[in-house]
């Protein structure tokens, strides 16, 4: 994949940088006129298509200048006409106007209810609209991309996961006005939407210095016990793994619209630090909507491998599995990842072939790692890049 | 596994029914007392022991009186001077001391923390006191059954999932006395905590006909967006898969303390069931529990491979996997499942060998499972048992 030095051209099929808030007539009008657009061909005796952009990683590109994934120029087109293409048209049209329904009545959908809906035998015919998920998945994804935008503003979500700890106010328009802080919902905290769109969901107030982002349930339950977020002035999101879309959204969010520092705490392993890449600068996978789901500015504040000799944790730490020595090889080639701290400890992994979870922290006593560790990192502005 | 028909005897080790609420001091005091008896076999110069329950399907019963699983009355001694005792019985000292300290400093851990905190090599030795979690996790049940209790009570926990949804007010005193309704946080809800004991998280008021708990986090978030808990006076649980145990105990709570019929919702094939049956009867893995864990008194509401015939499905079923056969077969042979409805129904799944998704209503409509197909069935009181 080519790092590109350029600044983004207007290449996307829409030709605009992805926006925050978008009014949902706009998008319904956007799939209104693909249709249109459709039934004008064939009003014409013209082979319907579709034009969306194409993925993977021949067109995904490293933007240097807004440090961000994102898609190339290339388009796929895809014609009603064509044999091999036919199947996925007639699903491209179904969600298409699925989507535009649920748009004009103001409803939403789990993709898997969109496929769920719209599966059934086609009349007259032994065939199936879909036969699996995976098919109505991979044409939402060229819908999002058609429209230039993002499922969760198509009214489309995926499972929801991650919890929100802090001092921060929001409000559910689409929900009696609630407004909660989410400070003083217990120790349980809020949990986090699959859709956080901010038509819906307003941050109302944060008091907060910076976003801390954790990657156990476990890590984020001891901060909370240790009153972290309040002696630190932290907001404290637990993504519980890789981080859901909602999760990203509303850290995304944090970043630029609260204008908050988003630092990220993960297991000291190559997995734990991809999850931080994919918050920080998006997935290959979901290149065209960095523009709304990664916080370029987002820096890495551990576990390190250079923490387990700097608190001696050589004892908790576990051996590298070979899926994580397999990461971090790749990893060491991303463009992303070219600065000199991230090869090194990315290269210290792979000699030395030791991981250290967050928890192994507890063996030098359960609250160091709220008393002394991370604040001392947060002072002493002690990140990866 | 033999299902007796006798009222339970006080064969706890313990000699008495698990308490919903006690004070962490008796607990403190219970722990202390086995290292107290241990000091003295020591200065008697005898061979110090620790007794706990027997586990494992050899001690499990099914209580046909109470319906719900427990432990017989086998017990296991450990001794100090057997050589293939003595590294589990130093692992069950200090993993006891450790828990007393966090009892008498008001302190909580995740078992993998207690796991790392205790880690570590013996001096003069390069042996570890654990290597595996595996090993600090099998004497935390020890430990439990040896006081009679539950782990949450020795203020340990597991990792939490689970949402709860709807007009029920909680507080929490370890909190700030944090007082918070959960169905006044927009729509994402509480995210369950993973201790709820009384002590700490008080229900102070629940306004609602039942609890109805659901399988996966999509389903929950569908009921939400069709205010299925508002039209309904309806308590939302989401599990999102096996429920963990503070999820289990939030459920057995609002059963038993705030007096609410449960009503169960998941997935209809057998591992969906089987989540159904840990949540009513408990978990052969935590027999000794039942008493603060299980909810004999629960229903289950569906998916029934019935509602596949009643509501035209067939099209949106899957083949069953392996893996659900061989669970239902052994799940046909299970005491708590030896009544004519779930064997008709283990019986079609093996015959028919198909599973249906809660998400499959979708196919129906996105609002079916909340307008017609949960409402018609609590009408009816269409449940298995």
């Amino acid at each position: 994949m080519p790092a590109k030095n350029s600044a983004r051209k207007s290449k996307k099929t829409a030709g605009e940088k992805l926006r925050e808030k978008e009014d949902p007539k706009i998008i319904a009008q956007k799939i209104r006129r693909i249709g249109e657009e459709i039934v004008g061909d064939i009003n014409k005796h013209k082979d319907p298509e579709f034009v969306t952009q194409q993925r993977g990683r021949g067109n995904v590109e490293f933007d240097e200048k807004d440090k961000l994934l994102t898609l190339g120029d290339k388009t796929t087109t895809r014609n009603f006409l064509n044999i091999g293409h036919a199947r996925k048209f007639m699903q491209t049209m179904i969600v298409s106007a699925k989507t535009h329904e649920y748009l004009e009545e103001n409803k939403t959908a789990a993709i898997r209810e969109i496929y769920y809906e719209l599966k059934h035998t086609i009349g007259g015919s032994k065939e199936n609209t879909f036969e699996e998920q995976t098919e109505s998945d991979g044409v939402i994804v060229d819908l999002e991309h058609a429209v230039n935008s993002i499922r969760e503003k198509l009214n489309l979500h995926a499972n929801p996961k991650g919890t929100l700890y802090g001092d921060i106010t929001l409000r559910d328009r689409k929900h009696n006005n609630d407004t909660f802080n989410a400070g003083k919902l217990g120790r349980g905290g809020w949990s986090i939407m699959s859709r956080v769109e901010p038509e819906e969901i307003e941050i109302l107030k944060v008091d907060a210095n910076y976003v801390l982002v954790i990657e156990t349930e476990a890590m984020y339950e001891r901060l909370v016990e240790e009153d972290f977020a309040k002696k630190n002035r932290a907001i404290l999101v637990s993504t519980g793994g890789q981080a859901a879309r909602g999760t990203r959204r509303l850290i995304h969010r944090l970043h630029m619209e609260a204008k908050l520092p988003v630092y990220m705490f993960t297991d000291g392993d190559p997995y734990g630090w991809y999850i931080y890449s994919v918050i920080k600068q998006g997935s290959m996978a979901l290149a065209a909507h960095s523009d709304l789901l990664a916080v370029p500015g987002a820096k890495y504040i551990g576990m390190t491998l250079d923490d387990v000799e700097t608190y001696e944790l050589k004892n908790v730490t576990e051996r590298m599995k070979e899926g994580d020595i397999k990461r971090a090889k790749e990893m060491l080639e991303y463009p992303w990842f070219q600065n000199s701290e991230w090869q090194r400890q990315l290269k210290k992994a792979l000699s030395e072939k030791i991981r250290i979870e967050q928890q192994a922290l507890a063996n030098k006593s359960l609250s160091f790692v709220a008393d002394e560790y991370l604040p001392k990192k947060i002072k002493a502005k002690d990140f990866l890049p």
